[in-house]
Parts: C-alpha cells; structure tokens; sequence
C-alpha cells in the first residue's frame, strides 16, 4: 500500500508514528550522527507495541513488573529515546533528545544501561540485546516460579536487526531459549532486508523463519507499516504456548524518504536537510523541528500512563503479603548484599585455615558455593558444559529447565558468549546473582558480553577455570597466557586470582557484595597448599595485595605472586631465607583493588629498596606498574612467566621447561642483587 | 545392529576401524590425559571416508590438490593422529603416538597447526574448525576459477561435534558457506547425543538438520557405524549441487566400551586399564598396547597410497603447463611475499611525503590497497558489513560470491568470528594474503580465531577502524580502551597503529610480506596530517619505534605516542620547545617490532635522563615497560591517555574532556621536570 493511502487510513496512528520518525530525523540531523532509517523503519511496530501492548508505566520506569523493552538494534537508539520522550519519562526531555550524542546527554549513541529509565540494557555491539533477553525472559520465569505471578508476570519484548540475527550469539540465544521454552521472549525482527553494506542478499541467504523453527520458537509475520497486522500479530505472539516467539516483521529501512527509503543509505547518515523536508511532506507532518503538536502529545502521554492502574494493583498486592513474604521479594530485587553471605565465608575460611587443605582453587571455588549457595537464594549457578571441570554445581541447586523453573543451575551448553550475555539479563532483571563458568583461556569467546558487565557495572561472576599452563595436557589452544592482562586492561573489572581456599572464600565475598563491578575467578586446575594458614576475620583480598610471608629481616627482596605462583613464591623465598636473604612474600589476588588502595599503604606493602621479581604463568604486561613503580621510581626488578603460548604436557613439566620454579625465582632474584 | 554382527558382518572393515579405536584408547591411557570417546566413536566414518573419499598421498602431505580434512571436534585429536600414524605419514611414528600430550612431542593435546603434517588447522577450541574450513573452501573454489580443474580441484571434509554446532561462530560459517555456495565443503557431523556435562539433551533441543537447510545446505544421514551406509552417505556427499553438505553420522560416543560408551563418562578421561581389556575383548583385538598386526598395518598403508597416481597425474599437468603459467600458480602457492610489493609501497610513501595530505589512517590504508591490490592478485578483502567504514574495498576487486569465484571482496556480512576465522582457512590453504575489516572494538568478537591466527603464526591482516574515542558519537560501546592492551598481550602479534600515509603503507608493506604473523592495523576515524614529510626508502616501521622528530638540543623529554595521538606529541613538543624545553618525539608504530631491536638501537631512541611522557587514547597498561624500563632504569614518567570507558560525544569534545591534548601533554612534562 502506497505511503499516502496508509496515512489516511489510519491518520491517528500515523500520526502517533510520525512523531517518531520526525523525532529521530531530527536529532540524527543536529547531531549529524546516527542512524535513521531503523527508527524511521520501525516507527509503526513500535507505536502498536507500545501503544498497545508493553506493560510500563512512564511514571515508574523502574516498576518490577513492568515488561522488558530491548533494543537489541541499538544503533537505532533514536527510536527508544523518541518513545521514552514521548510517553513521558521524566529524564527524557526534548533538551535530552535535541542533545544526542553530545557530551554530558544520557541519550548516548547507543541505549547506555545507567544514562536513561527505560534503557534496560546497553545495546549496540549487534546480538547483545537478543542474547542478553533471553536472561531477562529466564528471570522473569524463575521469579514467577518463586513468587507466583501475582508478584511477577511480564514479558520481554526485543527489536533485532538483521545484523543481530548475523552474529553468532544470536544462535546462542535463540538454541538457548527455545531450549528452555521461553515463552514470553518476543523477538520482533526488523525485516526490511537491508545492512550496511547494502542489501542483506550481499551476504546472507538464511531463511530466518525456518531457522528460528529449528530452535523451537514459534513464527509469525505482519507487515511492518500496517498498524492492524502489526496488532494481529502482537496479540498472536503474546499468548504463551512455551515457544519463544520470532514475528518478522517487513519494513522498508527510512520508510518514507523517496530518495534513500529502502537502501543503506538512509542506514548510518543523517537525511540531510533538503531530504528531511522531503519526508516530512510525504508524512504531510507539517510541524518544526522536535516540535511535537499538543494533540499528539497529549495522546503519547496517554500511552504512557496505560500501565498505571496494574502497577497500582501490584503495588496493593505486595503491600497485602504477609511481612516475612515481603521482606523476602523486596530483599530479592533489592539488589544489596544479602546479610547471611559473611558469615558463611567466615566459616569457610576458618575451617580451611585450620585444615589447611590441599586443593585446587577450582575445588576450593566449590567449597565457597557449598556454603553460599543454600544461604543465598539469589545466586544461579552454570557452566557452559564443564560442569565437572568448573565445579559451579553444589548439591541441591537443581536445573532450571523447562520442566523445572524453581532450579538454580543452568546447563548453558557450549555457548560462553549466550551465557556471559544471559547472565547480564539474569542480574540487571532484578532478582538474582548469576555466575557461570568456562575455561579461563574461553574468555575469548564470551569477551563481547563480558565487556558489557563491565560497562554496564553488572555484578556477574565469571568462574574461569584452568587458569593457566598448569591445566597441563589440553595444550596451548586451552593455556590462557595474555588473558588475564586482558581482563585487567578492562576498566571495571575485578580480576581475581586467589591462592589457597581462603582467598578464593574473600574472591567470592567480595564479587557477590558488590552491585557495580562484574568479576572474574581464575581458578587453578591443579591442588595447591592452603598458604592462610592463620584465621583472620579481615578479609585481606579487599586490599588487592597484602604481605603473606614477612621477611626474617628488613626484606633485600620482595615476591609477588598471585595463584597458583604463590606457592613458588613461598618456597624460593625460603630458599632466599635460607641463604641469608631476607624476603617478603605478596600474594596479589586483584591488582584492581591494590590500585585503589591509599598511597601509604600500597608503600607500606611495597616499599622501596628490595628488588622485586613477580611471578605468574602467564605474560609480564600488567605487572609492570607494579615492578617498577606507577610513577617510574627505581627499583630493580625481574619477572617469572611466560613470553609465548603455551605447550601440551604434564602441568610440572611445563612449569619447568618455561623456567616458572622456586630455583628460577631465586637465580633471578641473587642476579638483580 | 549389535557390535558383534558388525564385526563379523564386514571383518575387513572391522579390523581397519579398530586399529583407530585401540591405539586411541592405549595413547589416552598412556597419557592418562585425553579424549577417547569420539575417536572411537567416529573411527567407522572415518575409515571409510579415508579409506575411500579422501583425497591424499602420504607421500607428499603438502600436495596442493589434496582433499583437505579438518577435525574441528579437535578434542578427539588421537582419531587425526591414528590416521595419519596408520596410513603412513613419515613424521607420525608410533613413537610419537606414544608420547601423545607430552613435551616435544608433535601429538599434542589438541591437533596444532605446524606440528604435525597432515594437520591443516589448529583445532581445540570449539567451531574453529568448522569456521576455518569455510575459507579453505572459498580458497578451493576461487583458486579452481582462477587455474582450472587441472590444477585445483579439491574438497573440504570436517568432522564436527555437538560442540561446534553449538558454538554461535558456527552459525556465521554455515551461513556464510550457504550463501556462497561452498559445495565441496563436506560436514560430517558425529552426531552422538554427548557433550561433556551429559546428554545433549540437557542443553540442546536443535533440530540440526533444519538449522542448516535453512542456511541452504543439503542434508544426509547415515548409520556411523555401518560403513556401506556411510560409504553411500559419503559417495553422495561428493556430489557438487552447489550447497554445502552436512552428514548427520549417528553414532555412539566410546563404542564398544560396555559401562561407559554412549556416555559423558568416555568424553574426556582414559577408559582405565579393566575397561580397556573388556573393550579390547568386544572388539575380538587380541593384540597389545600399542601394537597394529602387519596385515592391517598394510592395508592401512596401501590407504595411504590410493592417492599417488592422482598426485603424480596433477604434477605433470604441472610441469606441461606454459612456463609464464607455471610460475605464476608456483608464485601463488608459495606463499613468499610478492616481490611487486616493495615498489608499490615506495610510490604511495613517496606521493605522500611530496603531498602530504591529510586523511584518516583508514581512508590511508584505501590507498595503500588502491596502490597494491592491483599488483598483487594473491589479496582477497573483505569486511563484516563496514565496507564503506573500513574503506577495505578497492576499484576492480570484484565481489566474491556464489556467481563470481573471480572476485576479490567478500561482504562477510556481520560475523566479525567467522570472518576472522574464513580468514585463517584462505591463509592455510594456500594462494591468498587474506585481509578483512571490522571497528577494533569488535575484536572483542573476533578474538577466538584471531587468537587462533597468532598461535598458527598466519599472516592474515585485521583492518581495524575506528581506533579510539576519536571515532566520537558513536559512544564507550564502539569507543575501544583495551583492545590494544589485548592485542600486545597476544605473543606473536603484530599491533601496528600508524600516524599517517607513511606508516600505513611501511605496516601494509610488513603485514604482507611476513609469513608467521598476523597484524593489526589499527586505524583512524578522523583526519590525520602527514607527519613524515621526508621521504625514506627504509621502512622505519620496521624498527617498531623512532624519532620522528629531534629535539633542538639534548633533549630533556621524550614523547612517545602512537596513530591519531602523533599529532598531538607534534604539537605538544613544538610548545615545549617553545618554552625553552627540548623535546624528542618518537613515534611507536609497532610495540612488538621495538622489543625486537638490539638494546643499542633503543637506547638511542630512549635514552636515560629525559622524562618521559606517553600519549595514547588507551589504557596505559602495555607502556609502563616503555615508560619505566624493561629492568626498572630509572625514568621520570607520565601517561596521557585512557582510565575507563569512553562517552558520546564528537571526538574534539572528548579528547579535551579527557584530557589527551598537547596542553595537558605539556602540563605533565612541566610537572616532571
């Protein structure tokens, strides 16, 4: 149907739609970035979506019970920031929209988590969104499952492009989800069969219908411009028959620019003036630029309020619990540390420093959840099948699954990236800790979600075991030696590397207190002694390093060590002792954390005049700082680890043939002195 | 059928598959480290497949025309190694074989590229192997266009578990290989129903047959341990219709082992002595650890030799060919740099310097490949959808597709993973220098196959635009602070961020002449000026880093800074200078070129006595060895650059918000002095 027989059919929703797409051209133009032709594309799915369809209420972005909107598309963040604008969110004033993508604006180039209520996730590295709402859809049915659906009963509602659907991860999350019969996961898919590049038929052939059938989601199709086919298919999609459901919906990419409607060219560069002039004709929306008339206004504000009577229901409903009852929800979506946590971990360490067992840090990792796991309900563990190698299954977790909603452990499959991705979705939905694990050297693969933990500040924890050439055989494909200096290049990041079972109990603490940093455990393979020996309230892996071993004598030499080098460190610096050279012994389990420390103490730990030789299986880039000094004071310093990959042998063997022993430690420290 | 009526249904091949089966079982043993269930669950298909399919001569494992097998379920890494011990490959001795996974050994843990003949691709990490193979397919099809049948004229057989199917880069390389039509690419999928935490079923509900048919792929199944059905599977497999084909091999993992085949428990572990001696008993193989009869021993090596006559036949059509012809395929299979290159580098350095204009460092590379691609036929580029971002495509390339084998550009579409991954098998292959291009903060997405390249030491070449925060709008999720980090972490990667014309065409001119490493280009959104205004015939990127500008007397600060920040060190030095401070400027290109120079050649770039200040829109991590001393020399040091994520904002904005400018340059040279 021509564009002009489309407006005087429906002119109230073609009205509605247009202050989208005049919103989006606008601002696109003055900031003279960005991406029109999605919002302009999609103007009518999301007009009937949220018009009709999305359970929020703009007065309380934050409402528990709202559904999820996620703009998986993030590149069309003109779109939500229209929407949010127009339905009446408070922060998303027009100075908001007028300002986008300038410095200081919350409407970021791509829906930033944090900047503006309504922005559920940071979208724009293509397939995170999709990816990241299938932990969104998991925690809405687990929730729903704990506290039934007077407390919790929504849906979660994702825009995907076509480069979403491309990306690898989009295979995760949808295998994932038809897997678990996430029947309230939405997936409207922006059809409009153009990418960058050009036409999607440059570099794809998929059938996407057959393809989202193969997963078990359920398909339906509307015509994107058509606001009663889109309402059709909406209301299909939100019965809940198990299957998560893919709607296709055929749009035209700029709909309504006669010069560049249809063609990438409307994709990723502003109109121009004269085009947008052009547009507006056609859309015959004869109004100024980001000037919206009263009318139209008035009724976008109406949407906005649409979900308030429910929320006031649900708001009632959880008022009438029983206080225990409530006190447990709200304790739930707090977010906050739950209060049981320290006292779990102080057992553990106690009992581990006076057992002193030898085991590996993966197995002291498992000790850490055997404690935590029954005590925090929040936590949901899994691993991307090495549930056996990564040991995150305590006894008596369960399995979520399909059949089993009340489970507490997750069999991701071989799918690191849809795992890091649905753990974000599981902790920013509210309700939950997530952890999973994988092999240290796998961080390869889950780096794009990973990076989203962090910049978003989600407090996920990633349990990565086989840190190191110490996992032996596997060989250098599985021997991770440049990542943990990539995990420490990344801001908001806490990196740990615990020695024995009780900086592992301080690693854990640590990473389910906080609610802004995402962590990462890397874990040993192979047993190693229990060095914290001496029970200590205090938990010393807050200070990021700290003084093991003190030296018999003013120290002539400092070891730093984190892991599973500790326990080199600890013997080459009795050797030192033993030759009558004094030396101090500093477990480093997160630099992150001894870099916020306070001048005097990180002087105090590492003062000046000892030589220093650090010691890890892995390359010396991050430790720099820490041999020589942040500001280049002198010292004479050395390091023990590894300049290239690593090799298939026996742990011990490898630990030789790359010189990573007591004896090299103790040549390299007599040569510097 | 029952194990026995198979074994006394077809003895011969029984006897053949078994031989597989035991020394897999005795090499894991012996190990006590490996994976035992998938080899002897796929030694029917692949005796039958290399038994009867498989194109290859023991003789001359390099052959050029060989059918290429790839074991991307690289954890049964024994079944590639029984093969190629049995059908006689020189280097594959029982020696080797019993001393799978141990130090110095070519049987590694996982089959690594270079250690082995035979072994085309590193496999391990799950889907790599799949993913690779792509581009040996498209390297096959587009060598067979360019020579003809006569010279090329091979397959691609992958052997692919429920792990690789799992894995999201498998989705982007069987899309990819759908759309391109790859139909001498053969998936044989060993289709067991295990994965390591259990039943696929706990993870997995796929309809994989579907998946790929709607990726455009023909789909077999066969019975994997009937090898006349497999034998037919396989027969029609080598039918090229144009798509792609995968085999479902129903099979059961660790057959023949009574308590644990068919499950979890085979996957990764030794069978054990008792288990081995039942299995032993089931398959009526009454020999020793280790020991192959000599009538199999035989008939294996008579396998070994079914391709010699093809070979011999191949090299004579050869040596008949026109000597001009001759040596051009003999040029492209070598894999040595083009001695074209050279010259055309030397123009584009020479225009530059003479004109010096003012271009970003990717509209930079545009020219530099303008200048080569026309020279060097071996170049095949491509981008994941930012062609027109990462300026990858050249006039005349021509668009390589399902109708165009001739074209030298390929729209990866948006599968940064498979790109990079397809990029590896166009390498390994044979005749093609592939380069590809995506923003570098999407290396994130890359990372497992760029891992991939370093450790197999293949000189692909990441074209990786949009470098830093200088790419403005767009925001923190596009805006990379780390990536460089990551990539100087990475052993044997080149990291290359030039400042202008010149460095781009000196880093094209080492990334396509060297033959063991990959590199990055990171480069510039924004306009940069020429700064190497003086032409040089020596490629001074070659030193990693230099003195790009003197000091007017001895000087008393040295400013090191890589790509878009050179500009600012420029400037920075000219006010120092100014002021009555002498101020060196060194140039950093290449990081890993530098730590490659004689200490005497650094020692004149980075003397001791002046400070030393750092400029780089990055983490500060990779140059505090830089900054402060590879062995802790004293310096007086300071970093202009990154703490955490980006923000939107155009780029001017952000770099005067965060403080890299020449002003705040000086401020902190001023503070030192």
């Amino acid at each position: 149907m021509p564009l002009t027989e489309r407006r005087l059919a429906d002119p109230d929703h073609w009205s509605l739609a247009s202050a989208i797409r005049a919103l989006s051209m606008d601002a696109v133009e003055a900031a003279n970035s960005g991406h029109p032709g999605m919002p302009m594309g999609m103007a009518d799915v999301a007009t009937v979506l949220w018009g009709k369809h999305l359970k929020f209420d703009a007065s309380a972005p934050n409402w528990f019970d709202r559904d999820r909107f996620i703009l998986s598309a993030g590149h069309g963040s003109m779109l939500i920031y229209s929407l949010l604008h127009l339905t009446g969110f408070e922060q998303m004033t027009l100075d908001q929209i007028r300002n986008f993508r300038q410095w200081g604006a919350i409407t970021a180039g791509h829906p930033e988590y944090g900047h503006a209520e309504g922005v559920e996730t940071t979208t724009g590295p293509l397939g995170q969104g999709i990816a990241t709402s299938v932990g969104f859809a998991m925690a809405e049915a687990k929730m729903r499952a704990e506290f039934g659906e007077e407390l919790c009963d929504h849906r979660t509602w994702v825009i995907a492009g076509d480069g979403c659907l491309m990306e690898g991860i989009s295979q995760e999350a949808i295998a994932l989800a038809g897997h678990l019969r996430l029947g309230r996961l939405i997936v409207l898919w922006d059809d409009n069969g153009i990418t960058i590049d050009g036409k999607v038929s440059l570099s794809d052939s998929t059938d996407q219908i057959k393809r989202f059938e193969a997963s078990g989601w359920r398909t339906l199709i509307c015509d994107g411009h058509d606001a009663a086919d889109i309402d059709r298919a909406l209301t299909a999609a939100r019965e809940d028959d198990g299957r998560p459901v893919l709607v296709a919906c055929r749009t035209t990419i700029g709909y309504g620019s006669a010069k560049k409607g249809g063609t990438s060219g409307v994709h990723g560069s502003p109109l121009g003036a004269d085009e947008i002039k052009a547009t507006r004709l056609a859309y015959a929306w004869d109004h100024a630029d980001f000037d919206i008339p009263d009318d139209i206004r008035a009724r976008w504000l109406q949407i906005g309020q649409r979900g308030a009577a429910a929320r006031e229901a649900w708001a009632a409903r959880v008022d009438a619990l029983p206080a225990d009852q409530r006190d447990a929800f709200a304790a739930r979506v707090s977010g906050e540390a739950n209060p049981a946590l320290a006292p779990a971990i102080a057992e553990v360490k106690r009992k581990a420093s006076a057992e002193t067992p030898k085991v590996a840090t993966r197995k002291a990792s498992e000790m850490v959840l055997a404690a935590v796991n029954p005590v925090l309900p929040e936590t949901i563990g899994g691993s991307a099948d090495l549930t056996g190698s990564n040991l995150t299954k305590t006894a008596d977790l369960g399995v979520f699954d399909a059949q089993n909603r009340a489970g507490r452990y997750v069999y991701y499959g071989i799918r690191e990236h849809g795992m890091a991705a649905a753990m974000n979705g599981l902790a920013l939905h509210g309700g939950f800790r997530p952890y999973g694990g994988t092999f240290l050297c796998f961080t390869d693969y889950a780096r794009g979600a990973m990076r989203l933990s962090a910049l978003m500040g989600v407090p996920v924890v990633y349990v990565m075991t086989h840190d190191s050439i110490g996992l032996g055989e596997d060989g250098p494909t599985h021997q991770p030696v440049e990542h943990l200096a990539m995990l420490r290049a990344t801001p908001n990041t806490w990196t740990f590397r615990p020695c024995d079972v009780v900086e592992t109990a301080e690693a854990w603490e640590l990473a389910l207190s906080t609610d802004t940093t995402p962590s990462v455990l890397a874990l040993s393979r192979q047993n190693l002694p229990t060095l914290r020996t001496e029970h200590r309230d205090e938990n010393l892996t807050a200070r990021g390093a700290y003084v093991l071993r003190e030296a018999s004598a003013a120290p002539q030499a400092i070891l730093l060590a984190t892991g599973s080098e500790v326990e080199i460190a600890v013997k080459a610096a009795a050797a030192l002792e033993a030759d009558g050279i004094p030396t101090r012994v500093v477990s480093v389990p997160c630099m992150e954390l001894f870099r916020d420390q306070d001048d005097a103490y990180r002087a105090e730990v590492l003062p000046e005049g000892p030589v220093r030789v650090a010691i890890e299986a892995a390359v010396r880039q991050p430790w720099d700082w820490l041999l020589l000094g942040e500001r280049g004071h002198w010292q004479r310093a050395d390091f023990v680890g590894m300049t290239g990959f690593g090799a298939s042998a026996p742990a011990d063997r490898l630990y030789k043939e790359f010189g990573i022993t007591p004896e090299d430690t103790v040549a390299k420290v007599k040569a510097l002195l």
